[in-house]
């Protein structure tokens, strides 16, 4: 859906950092990590007094990893030490960002957004020999990738910075599975209830799921070309050696893109099937109206005939009559059923 | 909507300046800024007898606002100053025209649609030192960046023409978001009745947002192409410095036309979801119909044998016929209900 | 639709030349008009004895404008004389053309479509100091060119023949806005009925204007192909200065494409919302229908059981019997209505 | 439709010779035509014992007509002498190849489908000074070209090799106009049926036309791009003067594959009037049907009242009864009659 | 269908090598054929102690055809023996993989979707002088091209790896053409179904083809770029020679494409057909429904009037009463049936 907070912006000074995003309460932390190939140390910050230089020995890899975005002052920090243009430091802080990539030269800016454990956006900045991620939530995502640094288990440590970015950003990509599985689920449920017994609930479900499904595509799809941006930058910061592996996160982001139009296709399908099988219910409840309206309404009028209270009705004195009125009754019925079976509606 | 006012022109030679538009009787304006880094000043300017120069010294950034286009007069005379192609007049005093981004080697022009507080058109034309606004209406809507240049405010006075026409576009680009907002509004009521409620007033009301999405991307789809021929202008009026804002308000009016694909999006889960609800809403009522007929009609016409006048009829003399025939009836209908039970009918 | 004549000529050999439109009476006329910045003049020409020479004056721009397509000597006779390629010839008489604009190195050959005040088929050929028109019916669409050509108006005469083949071809795209116009008021009276009282008469209205919107963008979409081909043509026939000119007139061609574009989408939201009316109605029907016999068949059923002639009916001899089932009957009703409002449909 | 023959093939060896098609019984033939600017001769060729050379004089164009693709043994000579690749003798008897042109240098090969007298597949291969044509059925198709060049008429003899495999070309294309006339036929009847008086068969005839037009969309739409690319092919086989007139038929082309997307159009246009005609001739039905019970039904409850046999019914002993109750009838009636007027339901 | 296994990874260091799939009791085997123009030799292989080396002869091609990718431990021996990236190896034994195509430089992977006889993914690594191809099931997919090596057959032992390479992937691509004749199949007698009979079972059975022909496109759309890819590939793997081959191959792919196209229109036509029928079979319906209530609700009212017990009815006693009830009601039944017949109900 549109946010009305987009427009908290408008008419502002390009450059104007504002918050946008859910209240926040919690304090903003900074967690720094540098590592070679041979070490790996977590570094200690203090948010109020910033005491990071921009790394200068490229063989170290440094890892800055922002958690709450809200906390301006911090961002604006970071932002004058890393000399960043102040629309990159605009959209860190603007949490409803459009995805993008942007290559600034010195160094490359990413807005993206996680699915799980918390739909959040995260932004990178992949510099020469340093990585900074932003954050809202204190979320464990990036945990794994820490755990990896730390006890140098994979390649992880001898790939630079790139590798680094890669890998946030594919455990990122990754975050969609989470919510697609979730989404299967449901579409399965809802496509049993379509071809079942569908209701309110089943039209109304299939509708719900369609705005999700729309939502998470806005988030999938630009991921691709996203991708491809940062593997085909010119700036040295992706390495050939490097570069194979976003191609394989491209990968995975092609196949996210894959499942989001096979979603839209299943829900089109189910919605295209619940209709016909709304009409088909239908015919098969007027059908019955028809053949049961059809066989005595006529039926209903002979009786009534004879219920009549002319004086002169010379069948109601003969003897033979109301047995003769059963059998062309029954005959009646009969020949309407016969014709209904005949038409196939029996 | 196609307006009639357009074939006003056909047949006309080229370069003609007709004013097309609302009939206007307010005078019009013209307001002069003049600013370098370190000063600025308004200078007052007499529409009957325009004495304004092309600015020769390039470090100086001059700002003419014209307030009533349908002066043509006064569009001539600016024109022959800043010796604009006809065509370009032409343009600027027809207010339905076609959105569009112009490079005539001297200067680039630009035709856009604000959307707020007045829809008009904006034509602007930056040139090498100076920009030119023009609009119908008195509208605050460049305010801000008047004050931001009187006051020295942000990066405004720094950067050069390039920058204020950056700043003028994106305010124009911005002003849609208070139309998207209200259509946002309007869409979630819509929703909420579509999905509970349905009659003719939502019918129409879709229809009629339809329509408005519609009109409001004919004026949000061109804007990325337009700014994007700015940004990759190779005139020299759009420094590389500023071409980073304009790939800034790209992205605002790629985040526009976003929105309105979703508005469509949502407009057609809508309708569709509308007509299943229909057709659910339909069965509900035919099932009613024929459950109701299909248990009654059948008893009534066991009333009416009974109700006939025939002399021999021998049930009607049976002692027990009466309770007999209430014991038939009341199976008769729990056989039904029995039945209808089966079929989820009831 | 799909025209027979078309395969009229399916199997000749190429460049034969076949008159295919409607039967023609009237006789072939051709004008000519020589100018240059300073003066103009009409030439006689005999269509009989045809004295025509390539111009070869650069300076002075001939306007040759042939009237009547069907005279075939006519035209092999001009073929001849600027030597045109045996597939251009057959191309201007056979009136049911493909648009299109050809470059054939010396001259560029563009096919088009007027719309009014005929619908007709009209070519260009544009060579070096030369303009020839081909046109079927006498009407009066170049005159008001003509006269600007006589009279000295405008930036006509200064030039040269590109700007005259960019003026024709202005007023041919020009003349769809008469069609379109026309059919904005009758979309526009199709949507009031669609939404209030709808027929026959509407369904077969969309459908006729369907085929009419369609016809029109077959006509329309080619255009901008069309013209930015002779825009980029880089014969040197157009020169930079008239090249602004056409990029006008593709402005134009846009336009109409667009607004084309907006009658189809008008035309599906008014046919969806018909739909939806029509479910909408037909739910309104069926609401009536079933309250009606949902109310009063089961009374009917109980008056019936009453009418009946057992002779053992102890109710019937009960002094209140009447009244009783008078108040059971009411409040049977009262229910059925309760109910109904409960459920919406009252 | 997907053909079961063509899985006949899979897993054999590429360029494995199989004939796919109907089975043939006629004899193949070959017959050879060889002509210059002054003469032209047909050569009698003997299919068992084939005596061809390729030809070595570029100034006599050689063409051979091959006649009865299901004899392999000669196409696999023809194969020889010319050195045709493996993969161009498999797809001249595949006669359900797909649409294609290939260009193998020494020569171009290409596969295209004529509609009419026959539905069959035709092969060209042309290459420096020759053409080979190969078609199944013994067809009259090109023997309006044969005629031409006997005959020496139009510029066929003077053009080379290029210029008949265009003739060729232009005559398979051609042949589509006939299929299309008659789908037009089909199409507008069916549009009278379907406004008019629609049923089971108009319903089945628009679902077989639209497999027809789909069918025939795959034949149409490749054409384009084939012959595009034989036009600009570097091989040299298709001169500077030839060029222009594949121009022409790669736009008759054009004008085939656009009248198959009106086809597509028009069914679509069709089908929805259908089913808006079908919606609203049910809402007429409907409406008769709720007047005349909403009419009747209480009515006939009230009639029911005074035929019930109860002892103590004041009303039945009044003089004035039965006037009275046609009185409260009939208000009843016109009430109802009015209160459906007023709906326009009447 | 999406599949939860391709979240088992998430979050897993990239290159890690999981299988994913069915479970998968067989043991793997790995079989070695060499072969040069003379000659050809099948090498025993040993899966648990693997002994090959890269083949350093480029005159001899090794083909090492893997079954049971299971076996983490083979795959990776191999890997390491040819120097495979991480990410090749992973993909390999992630059995739910994307259809890709990827240059490595020193090799080409690819991984495709084999139909028949098992579904099962078949990736293909084409190095210098050798291919590896990797399969889950002892499928006797390849035996052909086994048979076609070890009897020297056609020309697959002369052109080199490139040509295997070829020859396995048209293996892979035409065992889709089983599955294709299986939907065609069931397609052809759905169509039967929904204009004939049509019933849950048709609407379900419609709704699961598409299913499955979504799911079918997934596995045929890609296959053209892959193979382009290849085919365009600078590696130096594919030599001009078999290029022609890898077109060929091109070729069945677009044919495979354009029938899945096929089988959608159809689908959605056969869909479209089938809710038209119901409409107009509900409208048959609803006629017969609305027919006999119009007639015999009336004439039941009729009756009903002169089963009224009132006291003073004077037409109860005339003598011709009945006759003429029975005349008005026949008048009336007529005069209905005649205005239904102008009305095309009957």
């Amino acid at each position: 859906m549109f946010k009305n907070r987009a427009s908290k912006k408008a008419g502002l000074p390009p450059g104007t950092m504002v918050y946008v995003g859910k209240e926040q309460a919690g304090e903003a932390t900074v967690s720094m990590i540098q590592y070679s190939e041979q070490e790996a140390e977590e570094v200690s910050v203090d948010v109020r007094n910033l005491q990071i230089a921009v790394p200068e020995n490229k063989d170290r890899v440094t890892w800055i990893q922002v958690t709450g975005v809200h906390d301006l002052a911090l961002v604006e920090n970071l932002g004058r030490i890393f000399e960043l243009h102040p629309l990159v430091m605009e959209d860190i802080v603007h949490t409803m960002q459009r995805l993008k990539v942007e290559d600034y030269g010195d160094y490359i800016f990413a807005a993206m957004r996680a699915m799980h454990p918390y739909d959040e956006q995260i932004c990178l900045i992949l510099g020469p020999g340093y990585v900074i991620s932003f954050q809202e939530n204190p979320s464990p995502l990036f945990d794994s990738i820490k755990e990896r640094i730390m006890k140098g288990k994979g390649r992880i440590r001898r790939l630079g910075a790139g590798y680094l970015c890669y890998a946030l950003m594919d455990i990122v990509v990754d975050s969609h599975y989470h919510v697609m599985e979730s989404i299967n689920e449901r579409l399965e449920a809802l496509q049993e209830d379509a071809l079942e017994d569908y209701d309110r609930e089943t039209i109304h479900g299939i509708h719900a799921l369609k705005g999700e499904v729309f939502r998470l595509r806005k988030s999938v799809w630009p991921l691709r070309e996203m991708i491809g941006r940062i593997q085909r930058s010119d700036s040295g910061l992706v390495t050939r050696d490097v570069s194979v592996f976003f191609r394989d996160v491209l990968d995975h982001a092609a196949q996210l893109a894959d499942t989001v139009e096979n979603f839209r296709e299943m829900l089109a399908s189910i919605q295209d099937t619940q209709l016909s099988s709304l009409s088909n219910k239908m015919n098969d409840v007027m059908r019955v109206l028809t053949v049961i309206s059809t066989i005595f309404i006529p039926m209903t009028f002979l009786a009534g005939i004879y219920g009549m209270n002319f004086k002169y009705m010379p069948e109601l004195e003969w003897k033979a009559a109301y047995p003769v009125f059963w059998i062309i009754v029954i005959i009646m019925g009969l020949g309407m059923v016969w014709w209904f079976k005949k038409k196939k509606w029996l």
